[in-house]
């Protein structure tokens, strides 16, 4: 049944076709009879893993972002490949990221990150009993990373410096202090 | 001072320039010399309100989100318009959406909603004393919204039925979570 909010495709024009995301603009008819654009950016989603140590740190990477121009700290987290399974793509990165595997691993959310333009979708998933191992799996050959670990505190004051700034980051921070709340 | 992780600009291509966003693909220098191409979404920054009614409910908006093809159930929020103050941006989306405006106003955080493409960033507040005015101020004409109050536990079983499904509303699920958390 069509949504009553429902905006429908009168026109596709395909405008980029890149590494990472793919670029669209649609002609749409609005619930009203009006038409308008919209500017779409495709991207094939991508998985985070908020990795818990048995002493309730958190493992981040620092990961310079060229579209902020800064570096900042973040969860590990990256696309998914092609028919990739979430969870696997999950212990993938945190693998390559820092070193770590997880003996447990839980499914804890998706959202979209920016539904007003852009349809990337963001598995999250928390890892518990960590170990450290030898040869760990290579990262991708463009990206560099600097592992961290940080308590509760420490990384809600990383939030306050603007040092942890990006959505997927904030979320994990919140889980912890929900879950320490709960705890308590 | 160079950050060590930082990437060096070498070339900027121009690819689009839209209404809502532009994008760029940059040609940049790895920190272990290597060359890399990183496409770049570019947004003006939006705001987004978490409006909590005297009995602890989240007002919300149902909207269709043309990139997911589906509409969802959001917190109010809308792009800052060139120059504007991110509290007034919150004050007038809250009104135009919901048709509410409120007694009190408190910045929360600011977040990068996807760091690996794009430098949009949403400033997220909190508003309390709300109050529905007769004649609210009008939503831009190509926006169509229902509005909704959900309280905790519907807001965490519409996350659940994936009606919620975006970053700022989960952010702003959790936020409410704490704030019972820490008052029971």
């Amino acid at each position: 049944m069509k949504h009553p909010l429902e905006e429908k495709t009168i026109k596709t024009e395909q405008i980029f076709n890149g590494k990472v995301i793919s670029l669209q603009v649609d002609d749409v008819e609005l619930p009203n009879g009006k038409n308008s654009k919209r500017e779409i950016v495709k991207h094939p989603g991508a998985v985070a893993v908020i990795p818990l140590t048995d002493d309730n740190k958190i493992v981040m990477v620092e990961q310079f972002r060229k579209p902020l121009e800064k570096a900042i700290v973040e969860i590990p987290a990256g696309k998914l490949e092609k028919g990739e399974d979430p969870e696997l793509c999950a212990k993938r990165e945190l693998e390559e990221e820092t070193g770590y595997i997880c003996g447990e691993i839980e499914k804890l959310v998706s959202f979209y990150t920016s539904p007003g333009f852009a349809d990337e979708i963001l598995y999250i998933y928390a890892a518990r009993k960590l170990r450290k191992i030898e040869n760990p799996a290579i990262p991708d050959e463009d990206e560099f990373v600097d592992v961290i670990e940080l308590t509760l505190e420490e990384a809600q004051a990383y939030i306050e410096e603007q040092k942890i700034h990006d959505a997927k980051t904030v979320y994990a921070v919140q889980y912890l202090q929900i879950e320490q709340l709960k705890n308590r």
